[in-house]
Formats: structure tokens, C-alpha cells, sequence
């Protein structure tokens, strides 16, 4: 059977098992932020110049100029026109359903009339522009270009740029197709630390960003976290999860691929099935053994199953929500016979996958809601990529000359508490 | 007269000029993040005790034990119930208008269904546990307790817990008073890094946070940033900043006060009044220097005016409303006859003031929105503090077994063209 870590509620040491297994928080690389932080003061203090040495020399570019890591929009269409037609079609498909659900996330502005005659309210703005980090190379997906660019899209954001890196000049139609489905205003093949100090301060070529989203590596996440503040960020984004809630009734061989689907994604994925039938897990572990084998990932499904998965015996499925609220993952899966009583149970998760038909890779690629979830127990605090995380909200206050008569003697009489004397008299001169 | 900055866009240094003004964006103090990198090692490496050992240290406390930190309900009770009637009459009304604000601010949930009979959706839960800083001493505000607490409150977080220095032991009755009407559920007198720290990995006695907020000096400031993806934070927050846009028909004498209620947080606070009317700008420096006279903090007032202070001469509103979107200040006033036509061209801002008879004040203490904004151009991506903070998002996704068969299609061609065979077999299996 193949290796994977099992523990048990019922064992005295389950917590501390369950803690270690938890426990890939990786302690910050201080060679890696080293290095970044001297990458982004050197792009900061030289804009173009920099982000052209750094492309050439790490990505083995010999552009002349930073106009030559533009892609035009020709380009993208040629990309999208390269495409097979059935997977054209399935992008079509999928950018349609991501927009659907993005549709109903837009904030909704609003405004009252209080006792006194004053109007509050919430005006709500889209982000002027918003860049996109996505991952080259090998690792280059179109379903990550659609789930972030669409919601900005959607959020009507003034100007969209992509930035994915171009190794050794290759470029990959499928993520170039994307760019052109999903609308997005400009594309430079620039990656790593460069591409996201550029967008954060901007150069004379490449314009500075209001917010940078996507994902990326240990590089791109250290300099993500050191222009925080500068301009917005989505999150730091961690390794992948999933945890699947089953009720021993859902077939085996379904439920192992489910955990493959993470842990296929490397070899920090982790992969996690709970369930109060012993049985069930000795069958899904005999399944993934079997199924294993169907994998050309097959190795590094094994190193990540056997280091990050686990198989969780519970007394109970409301134990099984308590030890996944624990975990707070980004996906869960509640392949069980009755997921709405038991999502009742369930606090923390990026997304929730109900039944036994709602695989997390339909999530991944196109029901609708979005592939970028909080990960890293995250999902306590914070939430899934939408539209809502390109705009944002301004107070309005607006107030009659009647109205402001009794705010000016609240506020009069809190700031003298306070000590802030121009406060008080800004205040009383309307009263 | 007053000494201000004085700039005119049509100048032709304008551009340059503006952009001195507003770059205050202090360089990381290097020595200040190394010292806060230690201690949030070692509250996290030595939990109870090493907050215990910094707090004495830091506050001239000399407390025994953590416990004796934490300040009991009674105690909040007693600061309450120390309070001068009308002051605890203006914080009931406060608190009130805040929470009623509040209530409208709840992120919705939705579901629908699409073609397939599929249900997709998106739950929303609040936060287990949030923590609030709020600073001691001198600046101790019941303000911030307040516009801090009660939204957590709304979004119905199962446990605030608030932390305050108390330098020298000194407790603020009205901070404590403030902690008791909002509601909060635990409170340690411990400030600083050491409290950021201790809130995001907890100790033996202070629980672990979900979420921080709450404004802070630079070591706070640098605490948070480096805890963040461990626990969600609010922003980091900056000077405070006013921008007042005049048509030059609001008295010259409550503008200069506006601008002062800014000027007297400190030296690098930020007061800009950008009008058409050049004789307004000249009225409006005379009123500030007859004025600034009134205030017991006229020497910081002069100085920060002085230095971050400026009237800006434009050529009419809508350039006005330009520079201002170039600003993205924390606060703006439309001190003009039609501030709704205006407010159309407002792009960027953490609160809008509408009209003449809404001065900042009123939003600092007791309009309802709330009085943390983002700060240092922070409007042009981030909200005010809200309820929706103290929220999330779960995306769900329920199929079928009918549903999930053209999912299971388009799910398996994108796979295909990523290289995920897990995924795309997955997909399949429902198919």
C-alpha cells in the first residue's frame, strides 16, 4: 500500500501529530530576502535599466531594450488562434462560468438618511490598475491567467498588465490565448523579484501598479511582502491543500485521485482524507496504490503523499469539521451523503466542495468561483480572490446644517476627552 | 501670516513640486526592524515570559506574571462608570451611530444556479478571534476602541481581545471605559512589538489571533508586517492626511480649522486645501494664523503645517478633483456648493466629507464611518476598517451528478493542456 501518515483522533499524541504534520510554515530564507530586497531597491533606483540586466541575466534573455519584453496584442490573438479548437472551446467555456460567479461578488454601495437629516454612505470604485504575476516556464497555466484577470475585468479596472516570465524566450500559447480571452491590457515577459518591484514603483516603460495579484515562487512572495503598503497585495501564497470529509460511501478510487490532484502539484502539496470509517481509509489507500501507477507525476505524488498526506480516523463527522477547522485548508471536500447539515459545521475553508460529484479540479479549472484561495490556514482571515479585491470602498458623509448641530456636540465632546483641541473647535463651528 | 507651502498648477514645476510634498514615505529604519525581528523571535520562542520581560523593560512595569496583566471586566466597568456623564453620554451616541453604520457593512452571501442544475456559491463566516492594538500613553484615544471594536463586534467574532501599553502602569479610564461599551472580551495591558507578536503566535496566556488591527508607532507598524500571513492585518497605517477641496464660499475660519484638527496629530501629519479661488487661499492663511493662536498645540501645528502643510491654487474643480485623485488622501472635504457633482470625479479616498457643514471631525468620532482609513496613498487600493474585515469568504461549489458532466469535460481538456493528469482524471471520474 502506498506510504501516507495515519493518525487517529482517539490516540493521546493526535494533537502533536497533527501539529507536526501542519507545521511546513518555513522559516523565512534570509539568503532569499536578501537577495530580493536588493533586486527591488535596484529596480526602484534604476527602473528599466534594472529590469532589463536582471531579465537577460536570469531568465537568459538578450533583449536590447525593455519595449522588446512587450508583448503585443497581435501577439496574444496568435496565441489564442495557435490553440486547438476543442481547448479554445473549453477556455471559452470556463472564462464564461468565472465571470458568471464574479458577476455576483461586485460590492454593493449604499447610503441611509440618519435621525437627524445627515445621508451616510459607501461609495464603491474600481482600482485604476491592477498587475498580474504569473508563473513561466513549466509551470505555466491559462486557468490562472483566467482567474485573475477576469475578476479585475469584471471589478472594471482601468488597465490590466500581465507579467510572466519568458525563460529562454519560450512562450506558451495556452497563458498567451488566455491574455487575449480574458482582455488583458498589456503583457511583459519579465518575472521573479524585477517584475514585481517594477509594478510596485513603476518604471519609465512599465507603469506602476495600485494592486499585484498571482501567484509565484519563494522570490516573488519575498518581494510581494516588501512592497506591501506600497501598493496592495492579494496574499502570500503557500503550497497547496486539500482536505476531503468523507463518509466512507463515496468510491475510493474517486476520492484517492482527489488527493493525487493536490498532491501532483509538488512535493509540499499536502493531501489529507478524514473519515469516521477505518475501513474506508485501508480502501482509499489501497486505491491510491493502485492508481498511483496511472500517473506520470507518479514520484512526486509518492514523495508528497507520503510526507504531507495523511489519512485521519475520526470518531464522528462533526469531529471530522473540528479537526478540519483546524486546519482551515484551502480546499475541503465534503464527500459525505448530506454536505449542506455538515457545512454548518465548517468555519474555515478557501472553498468548499459539496457531495461526491464537486471534485476540487472543477473548482481549479471552471465552476466558477476562483482557483486563488487563502492557503497556509489563511482561510481563518482571509478570502478567495474575487472582484471585491479590486475595488475598494470610500466613506461618505454628508451632512444638512440642522444635522451637524448635534454631530458637533458629540464630537466636541469626545475630542476634548482626547485632548484634541482643533478637533473640538472644527467641530463646535458647525454646531 | 502662516508659514505654508504654496503651489499652482500652473506652475511648471508643479509636478515636481507636489510629488516633494507628498514623498514622505519614511525608508525602512533598519534598526528599528532588527530590533522588532528579535523580539517577535523571542516572544515566539519563549512565549509568556519574554512578553512579560519586555513589558517590564519597556513599560516600567514590574509586574510577576502575565496575569497580572490582564485587566478584568470590573476594572473596565470602574473606568466606565469614572467617567463624566455627558462624556459617557457622547460615546453611548458614538457607539451607536458606529454600529449602526456597521450593520450595513456585512459582506452578503449569495447562491445561485447555473444551466446544469449545479449550485455554486459563496459563505460568508466571521473571524474566531481578533485582536485589537490600541496605543498608550499620551495618545490614548477611546476613539480608536471604539471604531476598532465595534465593527469585530457586528461581524460577531467570537472573542476581541484588546492590548494597550500602560506605561509606568498608567491606565486611561477612558480607553477602558470605551473597551467595556464596545464590548470587548479580554484585555492585557501589553504594547509594542512584543504584543503584535504575542496576538499572532500566542502564549501560554494570550490566545492566538486571527487578525490584528489598530494603528501603532513604527515598531508596531514593523511587528505587523512581518507577522502578516500569519494572522491577517489591517493595513499599515501612516501620518493621518486631510485634503479640502474649496469653492472659496465656506467660511475662511472653519477651514483653517479643519486643516488644523489634521496638523495637531503631529509634525508629519499632512492639511492641503487645493481651491480656484487664489484670494481664498490668501483669506483662508489669515484665519490659520489668528486661529493657530487659539490652540494649545499651536507650536506642533506650525510646524507641521510649515512642513506638509500647503495650499494649492488650480485653475478649477476638476483639477481639483485631479490633484486630489493624485493625493488619494485619508480624508477629503467637497467644501463646495454641489459636493455630489464633484464627488463624480473622486476616484481615490478613504472618507468623502461632503458640503460645508461636514468637517473630519465629525468622522473621526461619531458620523459612523470609520475613522481607520488607509493612509499614505493607500486609498487608491485598500477600505476603511469595516465589518467586512472581520469576515470571510468560503466559495462553494455543489454539482450534480448530472451537473458535474460538462464540468467534468472542460475541467479535463484545460487539465490536459497543463499537464495535470491527476486533475484532469479526477475531473474525469465524474464525467
Amino acid at each position: 500500500m502506498i506510504e501516507i501518515n495515519r493518525l487517529d483522533t482517539r490516540d493521546a499524541g493526535f494533537d502533536a501529530a497533527l501539529g507536526r504534520l501542519l507545521d511546513r510554515a518555513p522559516e523565512q530564507d534570509g539568503a532569499v530576502l536578501a537577495a530580493v530586497e536588493k533586486i527591488v531597491a535596484d529596480v526602484r533606483a534604476r527602473g528599466d535599466d534594472a529590469v532589463l540586466e536582471l531579465t537577460n541575466r536570469f531568465d537568459r534573455r538578450s533583449a536590447a531594450s525593455i519595449a522588446e519584453l512587450e508583448i503585443g496584442k497581435d501577439r496574444l490573438r496568435q496565441g489564442w488562434e495557435a490553440l486547438p479548437a476543442d481547448l479554445r472551446a473549453a477556455l471559452e467555456e470556463a472564462a464564461a462560468r468565472i465571470r458568471a460567479y464574479a458577476e455576483h461578488q461586485r460590492i454593493a454601495p449604499f447610503e441611509y438618511t440618519d435621525a437627524h437629516g445627515n445621508r451616510m454612505g459607501q461609495m464603491v470604485t474600481p482600482l485604476d490598475r491592477a498587475g498580474l504575476y504569473v508563473p513561466g516556464g513549466k509551470a505555466a497555466y491559462p486557468s490562472s491567467v483566467l482567474m485573475n484577470a477576469i475578476p479585475a475585468k469584471v471589478a472594471g479596472v482601468g488597465e490590466v498588465i500581465m507579467v510572466v516570465p519568458a525563460p529562454g524566450g519560450e512562450l506558451n500559447d495556452a497563458v498567451l490565448g488566455a491574455a487575449h480571452l480574458a482582455g488583458v491590457d498589456r503583457v511583459f515577459t519579465v518575472g521573479g523579484a524585477q517584475a514585481v518591484a517594477a509594478l510596485a514603483y513603476g518604471t519609465a516603460t512599465i507603469p506602476a501598479m495600485d494592486k499585484i495579484v498571482g501567484p509565484g515562487n519563494a522570490y516573488v512572495a519575498a518581494a510581494k511582502r516588501i512592497v506591501f503598503g506600497q501598493v496592495g497585495i492579494d496574499s502570500i501564497a503557500g503550497p497547496s491543500e486539500i482536505v476531503v470529509i468523507g463518509d466512507g460511501l463515496t468510491d475510493p478510487r474517486w476520492i484517492a485521485m482527489d488527493l493525487f490532484s493536490q498532491a501532483e502539484h509538488g512535493e509540499d502539496s499536502e493531501a489529507i482524507l478524514i473519515s469516521p470509517d477505518r475501513d474506508y481509509l485501508d480502501r482509499v489507500a489501497q486505491a491510491m496504490e493502485e492508481r498511483v501507477k496511472e500517473l506520470p507525476r507518479e514520484k512526486i505524488v509518492r514523495s508528497s503523499i507520503r510526507d504531507r498526506g495523511a489519512l485521519i480516523a475520526v470518531r464522528d463527522l462533526a469531529e471530522a469539521a473540528a479537526v478540519s477547522n483546524r486546519i482551515a485548508p484551502e480546499h475541503l471536500e465534503l464527500s459525505v451523503a448530506e454536505p449542506r447539515e455538515l457545512l454548518k459545521k465548517i468555519r474555515h475553508a478557501g472553498a468548499v466542495f459539496l457531495g461526491r460529484h464537486a471534485p476540487e479540479s472543477f473548482g481549479d479549472y471552471c465552476a466558477g468561483p476562483n482557483h486563488v484561495l487563502p492557503t497556509s490556514r489563511a482561510a481563518r482571515f482571509s478570502n478567495p480572490l474575487g472582484v471585491y479585491e479590486f475595488q475598494k470602498r470610500s466613506s461618505l458623509i454628508d451632512c444638512t446644517p440642522e444635522g451637524a448641530k448635534p454631530l458637533a456636540r458629540i464630537a466636541g465632546r469626545i475630542a476634548d476627552a482626547e485632548g484634541l483641541q482643533a478637533h473640538a473647535q472644527s467641530a463646535r463651528d458647525r454646531g
